[in-house]
């Protein structure tokens, strides 16, 4: 008979958000009267529409597929070279040295940063970030790696925790981070290259956030830190700067100058392994909806991201100034599209969901569900209309403590 | 130092496709003359253009993108149950039980038969027919499954090889097969059924083509063979149906009844690991694909792929005219998009390819490439425009032997 994986009944058995609505659920039953009103400031989900230099290029995209003449049927693996060109366009115009071909596109950042372990073998050393996006810990876990130890975000840290005095392999880390909204300094992440480089470790760096940076001298990318593209990949999404959570599209790059090694101590670079599991295993992606990626680049497109990602942090500060009010501690909310707040004294994450649940019908993110070092927060996301952020202040200066 | 999966240097260097590209463009550059009379009948990619439902639904889709009030984020990770109904909708109609929820949509079915691999578990016995896709074999050896057998397709067999003696776990099996062609009846696919479940095996079913089915009783489905919910799951695509090669969308059909095991021996469901597998590692399919989906289902968008379908079956019909003009042997053509012909006498699969490349100026898959078993054939692919063949029928007269 057909083995099963034996690592997936290591899991807990519930996923985040689905412990969330069916939390949302059961109280919308037990109280209709109150449905109407609840409003999910949990679910880092974008609500503005598309931008329109997108939306104009879906729709050509469309019509060059409803003629023989301009049909496209598969696309490269990796992704069309107009695409790949302007995201590793837009990296050289920063100042950083990657090119064309260190660029793979895919459905998104989630199936990056799970498939990503593909390429790994076992027996390594994993650090990852407490709180943290669940998924990075999940997908070790399915994958059987079981030395696993997590990096303590906390108070002191400002939740962008240090290199550690032990070696790792394998790092993820995520700045802007979700879910505490923190980002990381020059200095900071260049403790971590120097780490990776110490160790001969990897730095597997989240950016879907990048585009939230206000700061000047905040990094956008890892390898804006010299001698990371010796030890990092770097995954990058369009779901929160072009609002593609429902079109799917993402990228990592892997620079060639990343190396990692065999057990017989061959040194091997991750990109044409990574160009390997990829051919095999994903057929790219959708053409239209990689044309809405390239549309992102053009001058259009960069004004109508820089409209949609102020629109949200514009968000950000209102719920920072209401927190304020209510002299809530948090942090984030500055250059990231969440804010990381504090629990009231005496309440555990999921006593301040119900809390904020059933008093002001607001939705959050119980922070324990990032990890143990999130209990005692939770997670604000910034992703909603204008109308229901200011209805969340208004809320939220009721339950202001005296 | 971070470890790199050392299964993936047990994989033959070059994919397929890859070579056949390079051939064919090492022929170009000293062939300069010839260059614009090369005819592709080597990749299984549609020519023709999206069903008309397909652009409306996607142009639609598109415009509700654009607007705050019909923006969609994040969709169900599973599909939306608008596509997942029309899915299971054709199955129930077809007088199978499939659920809803048996149904997985994904961004592609090549994507499906590989990661299927994520939840089953090491150990497994796995019977792959030669010749074959070689993505299932590549994917069992990344995932290091060392446990691998053959099942030899041959002229006796008719290229459907009939259960072996002895047992085995998890068995792929795709029919109307890439790449012969071939079909297997009722009886074929029940003595498959009856294997598996006195075996307690596994069934990877791969129907991406059985829209090409045209004789009567050959059966589309695995699931049209009672029994088979318990001891198998299917893959379906809509790249060959629709034409979707360029917009990615297929699913995998997996009954809750279907069932494998731990080490331990406890049996356990397929179904609520590969939810959790996509939960997990998939962010579901672009809206506004899933939309050109569910048109598929449509009156319109039925007699739309009846009449692509149709189009390349006409085109296998001319194929084969002109293949029984020349006296070549081969199967396929009849219920598939396929055709497998045998090799000249004396002339390997290779040689074949160079000798239609270099005489004809026709690109052929080369059979072994997909297999041991494969070695002698070649494949020609119907999936080309009317007028290029009715030129290679043109061409492939000219070689008539005597």
């Amino acid at each position: 008979m057909a083995f099963v994986n034996e690592n997936y009944f290591k899991l807990s058995p519930s996923y985040l958000f689905a412990e969330i609505s069916r939390r949302v659920e059961t109280y919308r039953k037990e109280h209709p009267e109150k449905a109407a009103s609840i409003i999910r400031c949990g679910i880092g989900d974008v609500t503005e529409p598309l931008p329109q230099a997108c939306i104009k290029a879906l729709h050509k995209a469309v019509d060059e597929m409803a003629v023989r003449e301009t049909f496209r049927g598969y696309g490269p693996d990796y992704g069309y070279e107009f695409v790949r060109h302007a995201i590793a366009g837009e990296y050289r115009e920063r100042g950083m040295t990657i090119a064309d071909d260190e660029i793979f596109l895919s459905d998104g950042s989630k199936c990056d940063c799970a498939n990503i372990l593909d390429i790994l073998g076992g027996g390594n050393r994993i650090l990852i970030a407490d709180p943290v996006y669940p998924v990075y810990n999940d997908t070790n876990v399915m994958a059987g790696n079981s030395d696993v130890s997590f990096l303590e975000g906390t108070d002191e840290n400002g939740f962008v925790p240090p290199p550690p005095g032990t070696a790792a392999d394998v790092i993820y880390l995520c700045f802007p981070n979700n879910p505490t909204g923190a980002v990381a300094t020059r200095e900071q992440l260049a403790a971590w290259v120097a780490y990776a480089r110490k160790n001969d470790a990897l730095i597997l760096f989240d950016a879907a956030y990048e585009a939230y940076i206000r700061t000047a001298g905040i990094p956008h990318s890892i390898f804006e830190i010299p001698g990371a593209s010796e030890c990092a990949i770097e995954m990058r999404s369009f779901s929160k700067n072009g609002g593609f959570t429902g079109l799917r599209c993402g990228f990592v790059t892997i620079p060639k100058t990343a190396l990692g090694k065999r057990k017989n101590g061959t040194l091997e670079a991750f990109h044409p392994l990574w160009a390997r599991r990829q051919s095999t295993k994903f057929n790219g992606v959708s053409y239209p909806v990689q044309r809405a990626a390239e549309a992102l680049y053009s001058e259009e497109g960069r004004a109508q991201v820089k409209d949609l990602t102020d629109f949200y942090m514009r968000n950000a500060k209102l719920l920072r100034e209401a927190l304020d009010k209510c002299e809530w501690q948090y942090i984030g909310g500055v250059d990231a599209p969440y804010l990381w707040v504090k629990c009231l004294p005496g309440k555990t994450s999921w006593d301040m969901f119900s809390f904020l649940l059933e008093n002001v019908c607001i939705v959050s993110t119980p922070g324990s569900g990032f990890g143990k070092m999130g209990e005692g927060y939770f997670r604000l996301s910034c992703f909603n209309s204008r109308a229901n952020i200011e209805e969340v202040c208004r809320r939220l200066s009721t339950l202001k403590v005296a």
